[in-house]
């Protein structure tokens, strides 16, 4: 099967994803257009990436009847709207994270899906690094013990200006980076928190530059998750158990699992033909490859990120963005 | 000067204290009186750390006219009342963290000492071991740009009987290993935080057994931290600027500050003729110094660990524990 791929967004992302799609086989998968609303950019990557067709505007990739699926890595707060349009044109979607900005966006999605039995999937692209399917074994077969704490750190040092954007582009500490701590603490504690608490610091424009939080699970485990957007902190998930600690680096798209001196485990990324934006995006590859999977097996959600997954994140981000005193008309 | 030290309470820390004393100058420190409830534990701890007078019960120590100050290292719970009694009978204190197990419980030990002009210090002997001096130091100019974010875990693998005595002990996350982590994060950040959310498990008895915390202070700085009793813990400070992040081992009692591969300092502690109980115990010979040095002075407060922030680190004990659900009527 060939999976024929629409990208909407030509953002950074959309560079590092057509640069990541291009490390995997032809026969699989191909880009048959790509659409956005600044029609320089869209040509620019159409003939950077030998796109054929180029769109305006979203309308009509949406109504290109040889397309199979939409990466949608457009802002933030369009991505209800762009997944929507695409999913009702019958589209298959992989959509950035966050799907939607709130629960009640990403419910909707997530219903649309079902009821058309579409695949649908939030781009949380950690899920399909080899090293979390490893750290799951290690986990699972009790390498740690019981596990009792999990902290994580995500901090990007963006400057002042970069900060006041922040706002248009529907991003914010918890949104853009909370959302991977989120999806790693559910990936091993495997059930919603009793209990979230948080705290951290607005913009003047409203929008959550910090935040620090404290989660509770059943049977005495623990969360601790910090972001900031004004230093680079340490970038590690610390997964504690009773019979060890591992030091995830890099916990968002991890290629080292290191379980100790003499247990360690580096996987290599397939080499892109163009430089890529952000770190690792190479592993944007394995996530094109799981759509492939699940879609070439007839399957409409990926069983390593569940649409209920993608739905308690979203009541988790709400939850925090509330606390903070993110404007509640907005949730 | 020699400073006449009377011991209260007979506990493991009680060793450890009496053999830290012993590594110091004996013609500053000299221990006259030893006092506890259990008549044999105080005889034998007389014995091996040759105590001329040993007592049944606080009173007679108390009243001993040749003791200047005393260890109070009684169970939490009855630090309120012993060093009350102390201070009341003319002696100087050093009573071991948590001073008292309330802000009440502190202020009132706090105002009592300053009406009677008697030297009263919190044990919290962290603050005194060289790498704090020198981890302000890099701070304080510039070494680490501005701090962000501060990151502690304090854990403790402790099994269940141990876990059902805490209540008993007046112990519990927050007030054993929490006031651990509130001390490090005020040193760095010197003021209150704005705010405090946190949550966390008690035992059937009521006492908590985790805590995890998240703290705002001005200015976009933010912290968290986490102590668990069911896991050992990377039990490191985390202390992340713009230009850089310091990682603290045994924070609460750092032998090594290491800055970078280069910058790395390690202080050696004193050999006592005992073994120790806990993990560098030797280091309580710099509070024990600090003592010494204040009163040689004729000042009433450390500097280095004020009263004043003694009943800061009450108040925000006193808030977790709320927040944790501890029982009110004991706050």
């Amino acid at each position: 099967m060939q999976l024929k791929w629409g990208i909407a967004g030509v953002g950074m992302i959309a560079h590092d994803f057509l640069t990541a799609l291009d490390t995997l086989p032809p026969e699989q998968h191909r880009v048959v257009a790509i659409a956005g609303k600044d029609v320089d950019r869209v040509q620019r990557l159409a003939t950077l990436h030998k796109i054929n067709t180029a769109y305006e505007g979203y309308e009509q990739l949406a109504r290109d009847a040889s397309i199979d699926i939409v990466f949608v890595s457009v802002l933030n707060l369009q991505h209800y709207e762009i997944t929507k349009l695409m999913l009702e044109n019958d589209k298959h979607v992989l959509c950035e994270k966050p799907m939607g900005m709130t629960y009640k966006q990403t419910k909707s999605l997530v219903d649309l899906a079902r009821e058309k039995g579409l695949f649908l999937l939030e781009g949380m692209w950690s899920r399909f690094f080899p090293a979390y399917d490893a750290l799951e074994k290690h986990i699972t077969t009790g390498g740690l013990g019981e596990v009792y704490h999990i902290n994580v750190q995500f901090g990007v040092q963006i400057n002042d200006i970069e900060r006041n954007l922040m706002k248009d582009l529907g991003g914010g500490a918890v949104l853009d980076l909370g959302v991977y701590m989120l999806q790693l603490i559910n990936f091993i504690y495997k059930e919603p928190p009793v209990d979230v608490v948080c705290t951290g610091h607005l913009s003047k424009t409203g929008v959550d530059e910090s935040v620090s939080c404290a989660l509770k699970y059943k049977d005495g485990r623990t969360a601790t998750m910090a972001a900031q957007t004004r230093a680079t902190m340490t970038n590690k998930a610390e997964i504690i158990g009773t019979k060890g600690t591992i030091s995830l680096e890099y916990f968002w798209c991890p290629t080292v699992l290191h379980i100790s001196a003499a247990n360690s485990t580096e996987w290599t990324l397939p080499k892109g033909k163009y430089k890529f934006h952000f770190h690792n995006s190479a592993g944007l590859s394995y996530q094109i490859q799981e759509c492939w999977d699940c879609i070439n097996k007839g399957i409409v959600e990926s069983p390593k990120m569940s649409l209920d997954e993608s739905i308690l994140l979203s009541k988790l981000t709400d939850t925090m963005r509330a606390q903070l005193g993110v404007l509640e008309s907005e949730l």
